[in-house]
């Protein structure tokens, strides 16, 4: 494996990892924009602005795109984050050239009007469908709970007022602002020639310009205790749990991940306390390093009448590891099993692109597999220690969605508020 | 990549994909029983037999086991499906030898008493969880109606009723019959040495015995018309659908998979049809070819108001498609799309074994990557038009689940009748 750079002249980067034994070509733009980048009055839009990309450009129509994505054969989508939006395909590796100029044309779509408002309703579906997707909206409600006012908060899907409100307006300078040449990257992995990315690229993008785009980093304070919230239509209770984690660039952030896997992992602490025994029939745990701030988010599914005692074992296995720490042996364990998941991932080019990706998002770096393996290696029970002093789970917060008739919940409505 | 087969003295065989150059090594047992090879009375004794084989053996206890596991970084899990029941994972080729011997300790279970007795509350658990998940639910019940007395139609999960009822004798006699020697088998694939996997394996299960277990192959006559339930705890509609393909051993199996991927793929035309205009939520078509049977399944979800029209959307999709075919250009398109991720899968120790065991399983021989792109690239329109002449969609069947107070829903409880 070997690393490449370039930055064009217009400030796009594009960074690859050449693996010249890999059977396959994976490409992705990376765009430095998501939910957390969004103002309130314009809620969704860059999950909208995701679905839109597909839409068409000056030189192809919807139908072209889609049509081309299958006639080279590739499998792709996109996804937006509280971070990031990304578009991604992986091909064989004689059609990656033409997976490189698909998506650098759709990087520049024509947002037409007629789609736009087409396209909302596609949009307003999508919201609708998770109505039926309980463990998806208990982390909606909870985020907007946790972090109060904090852009990580933020809806990604938007509500359906703000969805309905957005101009094309809105939508257009939104996409200036940070479609920008240096407000996104492009990474290619696998099997390819450098050079002949780079050609082409200074081609595609010649008139892409970049515009300064930036990100706002407020303090978190997030929010403490136990909210509960009643819905007609639950069977179950769906708790999302969270306490204060590291970001991104902090040097304890693999170990809270080691840490996070003896608590939460599939056969930690949480499984022995509730999984084993069948209190709850979902309670993991992970931690989630992001841009600037990290959090330790956890998820409980019970039957409502045990959710309470569940809820509070769940309580016990994580303030019982604050105050004496894990094990050696449970440390080696999650240590390896970190490891292992990540040599499989590694495996190919699809796999590697994500991670390349992410990483060089928050670090401006390349971070190959075997540097983060190292980091997890050297990560020890001195960094589990400090992450620990400083009590996170003293401050955990959950919100807990659950049927009607639950003695304790609130009658709710949707909750959107900060607790 | 090599091909490795060897049938051991007591029955049992083992098969490898040997590829020198992967960084991991993957090994499943892949137990021919599943749902379909149950009884009523032991109605889900098979998904419930995969949770005690995490349970101890005369050798290592529950959390032993799961301990192992850990302790060598394996990514591992289990399954149960209609057809089989399947204990994999994946770690470093150094430790591949002590994932084989645990895996192998497990297929020897204690079943103990006690185990057996809390391991039904986990169970019940995961029954009640499946109440908040009216996708996985829709197909539990359509399952029933569509295949009516069919063991094809058979409830994974048993009922809450069939598993209070289960003796710990029951499970014995199934394990027993089912679990032999000659009714499994054992995938590697990765990095390994195959001389040193057969010596361990004669050493591991010098005492396991055959059964001479067999399975039942019934006439298959599905249902056919529109059956809706209305569920309280809903918030969106959702639909189920049926319609006859042809078995793994068919001839126009690779044709029939090419098929769905015109019609219901991600860009095929139910996409056109039914999702670029916001109609439905998700619209999807694919083939299922099982062991004797084949089913083309849909999945369809919608807001309730427009249930009945997308639901004729849908069904106009596929009735047209019978009558006039495909276009060459859409067969291309599926071909490749479908090429492609053939390769991508195939690019990893982990995702052969899957492929190879299925395949195994349905043809009792070696099928490669190779042989499945040629069987899928040599697919053409006169296999289309052979397998649309038997008209296979004027026999569609499909059941929606609803809100209550849509207009025709029958005022429902629990739907397990045919039709």
């Amino acid at each position: 494996m070997t690393f490449d750079e370039t930055v064009l002249k217009n400030g796009l980067t594009v960074i690859g990892e050449h693996n010249p034994q890999a059977q396959s070509f994976a490409a992705g733009y990376f765009v430095k924009t998501g939910a957390r980048d969004e103002t309130h009055d314009v809620s969704g839009v860059s999950h909208f602005l995701e679905h839109m990309m597909f839409k068409g450009t000056d030189k192809r129509s919807a139908e072209a795109i889609n049509l081309e994505f299958d006639a080279i054969g590739a499998n792709y989508n996109a996804y937006t984050s509280d971070e990031r939006t990304v578009y991604y395909g992986a091909v064989l590796p004689e059609r990656g050239a033409a997976l490189v100029d698909l998506l650098s044309d759709m990087m520049r779509p024509a947002l037409r009007e007629d789609d736009f408002t087409l396209e909302k309703n596609v949009i307003l579906e999508e919201i609708a469908m998770y109505e039926d997707r309980p463990s998806f909206k208990v982390f909606e409600e909870g985020n907007a709970r946790f972090y109060g006012g904090h852009p990580l908060g933020q809806s990604i899907l938007g509500s359906p007022e703000s969805i309905r409100a957005l101009t094309q307006t809105q939508m257009l300078n939104y996409f200036r602002a940070r479609y920008a040449s240096d407000n996104l990257f492009l990474v290619v992995a696998g099997h390819y020639n450098w050079d002949a990315v780079v050609a082409q690229l200074e081609a595609l993008t010649g008139d892409w310009e970049p515009s300064g785009a930036s990100r706002l980093y407020p303090e978190l304070s997030g929010a403490v205790g136990d909210d509960r919230v009643s819905l007609p239509t639950l069977a179950r209770s769906h708790t999302a749990l969270y306490a204060p984690g590291v970001g991104a660039g902090d040097p304890l952030r693999a170990a809270a991940g080691v840490l996070a896997t003896c608590l939460g992992g599939g056969s930690g602490r949480l499984y022995w306390a509730l999984l084993d025994n069948g209190l709850a029939d979902s309670a993991s745990l992970s931690h989630d390093a992001a841009d600037g701030a990290g959090v330790f988010v956890g998820y409980l599914s019970t039957s409502p009448a045990e959710q309470a005692a569940a809820l509070s074992s769940y309580r016990a296995v994580l303030t019982r590891a604050q105050d004496e720490g894990v094990t050696e042996e449970e440390w080696r364990r999650a240590q390896r099993k970190l490891a292992t998941g990540l040599t499989l991932r590694g495996e190919t080019p699809f796999g590697r692109l994500m991670s390349l990706g992410v990483r060089y998002q928050q670090e401006a770096r390349y971070v190959s597999v075997q540097e983060t393996l190292k980091q997890i290696e050297s990560a020890n029970l001195a960094d589990a220690a400090e992450l620990l002093s400083r009590r996170p789970f003293d401050a955990m917060f959950s919100l807990t969605l659950e049927p009607e008739g639950v003695p304790g919940a609130q009658p709710g409505s949707k909750p959107t508020e900060n607790a």
